[in-house]
């Protein structure tokens, strides 16, 4: 913990880079730029070759601060490699840490164009609520968050020949399309990208414009859709209702009994491996202040659904769910139809912190669901997911140097936040390469990730840089 | 209760009849296969001028036999309105009954025509199991059964000069499409239909090709949709879940509390008004030997549902039943969508048994379901559909004439059955001319109603002229 920054602990080599930045910004901010107006939208063949543009934009810069540099193919769109070795040159560096910095330099598409108030590939930078932010798509996902590693990396590169540390990179061009080749590129490259030390990622957010944040939890996920079986033909339910079971009255009592009165997940054993925040965090966490009731105001709700008598954060980050994402069954149409359908379905999705086991989940799921078959009718279930939860443990040295640095950037504490949902490429490392990530981002929650008029506050992007500077200067230990 | 029918009650001029209709049947098959050659499809705009030659048929027919009768313009097809005033003339009948038959002239579309032995509109005399069928569109329904009653009074008017009470017919041309525009009529023509004493209705079946029956007792229902709307918009389950509201879990959680471990619906009071079923129809019903276990195989099922305990007919025909008859929110597409949806909904009925009152049952759906909306959210309900349970007493004077000539008719005696279903213009009969409905049918389960290859067995079209006949001697006393 270092609730009180020692600025004074930065070194005078980090210090020098980060006077460079400081006097090289305006020329960060029109890389940026210049990376922004390539409109590589992964979802939209007409822009399969902006993305390779985009690729090749990202390798020539990374050559140009010192990397060996490869557009790797896929059968998507390509993967830029990177690679430093370190102070010195290969071999020479086997007691430095070994940092995998992982971006992507794909977007989202822009639609609807109509809703943009410029551009959304030709870059701007207006005044916003926190002073001047840029606009345009990929401001903050990923392309403004990559630029500053890059820019931190490039830093250490005119100050000091190259950065303190060992570091690779992978850029790939299909994260906004469910980095459909990504899990085959890291096997491939499996040898090289296993030896790093730790995956670094700055794909998330901060807690707030002023408060500095490290992602430390991800829920994981089964997402298993079930369908439930009765007669061979949909029934008039006035000649058959009262002997012929229902499908949907069975979906209906089944999976209202999926939580008890208290909101708690009723499955055996469901919360047996999920353990209880640290009072430490959890004191880290009310200090947040978090106003549950303004943020179900902004989405129309009136009050907490969930675990009764469980604070809203832990809520959200430290326990899991089961939530029904879709259903189905009979008439949907207009008006009545007197029909006792011939099968019902659902899709559901568990939501799972740390430590417990997507396998052992379904598997209880499914015996759940076999107890409660009523006689004559038959489920079948169809997994469409099955991923764990994340947590890097606070005592983690990459955190520890995470929330130094941070602290020393901003001045005060960073927190340690989840995210209720999952980052697929975090799940991949951890079980394809043996590492752990650490997620430092600087987004915020009105930067319009994946709307029209995407933004990222220029004050984000100048100390996110920093901070990326003082992370590798920490790490090297200058 | 006439467990040994008495054929010699039948009165001399009855079993006049009687010979006459068996000497001139073949004649009176030839005038149904006139009737089902035309294609008085009514849910066919190309069809509508069949369906005015149709009504023209019967009229034309109705006039050779002696009744005064009208075609009657309505907004859709037009209806036949015949009246006879019983032996004597008008005025003269006043201690006799007065019978309103109602039938309908118009059929089902006859689609998919591939799937018919022979042509539907014309019709062909075949061997089915029974022995001689008639095959094409409307065999039984309803213009068969129509045509029973017509040959009966046919037979009346060329023996006796005509029917031994009053009589009054209506023959719609809109039953398969839902009957738009009967209750305008009946309301209009009130102060003539409402002097009849009971409806009589051949539009029901048999229990068995050995089996005469009367249906006594017909479910009513309440249909109504329901929505559950939580946020505002859709959210995404990863960020929102743990804290907002999941109407699908919500509406789950709901509906799976209708009906209790024993298959009851929970509705406070919903079995108030529930009558249980009498020693004697119970014991009836018992004799019957109702086989639910081959009626469930047949449509796949291998379990009853229903109220534990109660026995398979009663729960069909005595009994009240929920079924959610839809359901729907959130994703149905294929795959995963983590989504926390904004609403979902269902249509439910409930199949209400006589003396249950439908606004009441409503009233109480409503409150049970604002007991258990969760806080924050919002529960709309829309009704489709709302009309009482029918019974008919098996001591009603009609009833019991009805035993009497089936029994007389077939040797055996005649049960008294329900149906799960609902016969709207039974309801509207009660309603609007404050009329019980004799339901007297000669369907067999195998007809292939609405389907291809529609039949209509000889044995059931000539016992059901029979005692069509015999029900007009015995309520004429003759």
């Amino acid at each position: 913990m270092n609730d009180a920054p020692d600025i004074a602990a930065t070194s005078t080599r980090t210090l020098d880079v980060l006077r460079h930045i400081e006097a090289t910004r305006q020329a960060a901010h029109g890389r940026l730029m210049d990376f922004l107006r390539i409109p590589s939208v992964s979802a939209q063949p007409a822009h399969a070759k902006d993305c390779r543009a985009a690729a090749e934009w990202a390798a020539c810069d990374l050559k140009s601060i010192g990397f060996s540099t490869r557009i790797c193919e896929t059968a998507g769109h390509p993967v830029v490699l990177a690679e430093h070795p370190g102070p010195g040159g290969p071999g020479l560096n086997d007691d430095l840490p070994h940092l995998l910095y992982y971006g992507h330099y794909d977007v989202q598409p822009a639609e609807p164009l109509e809703l943009w108030t410029s551009p959304p590939f030709d870059p701007v930078i207006v005044e916003g609520r926190h002073g001047a932010k840029i606009v345009g798509r990929g401001a903050v996902d990923d392309k403004g968050q990559v630029s500053m590693w890059l820019e931190a990396l490039r830093a250490w590169h005119e100050v000091a020949g190259g950065p303190p540390v060992r570091v690779t990179i992978i850029l790939e061009g299909e994260e906004e399309v469910g980095s459909i080749n990504l899990e085959g590129f890291l096997t491939e490259h499996r040898a090289l990208l296993s030896t790093a030390d730790v995956a670094v990622v700055s794909d998330t957010g901060m807690w707030d414009i002023d408060t500095p944040a490290i992602t430390t939890r991800l829920r994981g996920l089964v997402y298993v859709e079930m369908r439930l079986h009765a007669a061979s033909r949909d029934l008039h339910s006035g000649l058959f209702g009262g002997s012929a079971l229902n499908p949907i009255n069975a979906l209906t009592r089944i999976l209202g009994e999926l939580h008890d009165a208290g909101g708690r997940v009723t499955l055996p054993g469901f919360y047996d491996d999920v353990e209880e925040v640290s009072a430490d965090q959890a004191a880290q966490w009310a200090r947040l202040g978090f106003d549950e009731g303004a943020f179900l105001a902004d989405i129309g709700l009136s009050a907490p659904s969930g675990e009764a008598g469980v604070p809203a954060l832990h809520r959200l980050w430290a326990r899991p769910t089961a939530d029904i994402n879709g259903i189905w069954g009979g008439y949907q149409g207009a008006g009545a139809k007197t029909v006792i359908a011939a099968a019902a379905g659902a899709k559901l999705s568990f939501r799972l912190v740390a430590r417990q086991d997507p396998q052992r989940i379904l598997g209880g799921f499914r015996a759940w669901l076999a107890d409660r078959t009523p006689p004559g009718a038959r489920i079948e279930t169809e997994v469409f997911g099955i991923a764990p939860g994340f947590e890097v443990s606070a005592d983690s040295p990459w955190v520890a140097a995470a929330r130094r640095v941070l602290g020393e950037e901003y001045g005060r504490e960073a927190c340690l936040i989840g995210s209720g949902g999952s980052i697929p490429v975090v799940e991949s490392f951890g079980r394809i390469l043996g590492l752990d990530t650490l997620l430092m981002g600087f987004g915020l929650s009105d930067d319009q990730v994946h709307s029209p008029n995407e933004k990222f506050d220029i004050r984000c992007l100048d100390h996110g840089t920093n901070a990326h500077a003082r992370l590798l200067g920490t790490l090297g230990n200058f």
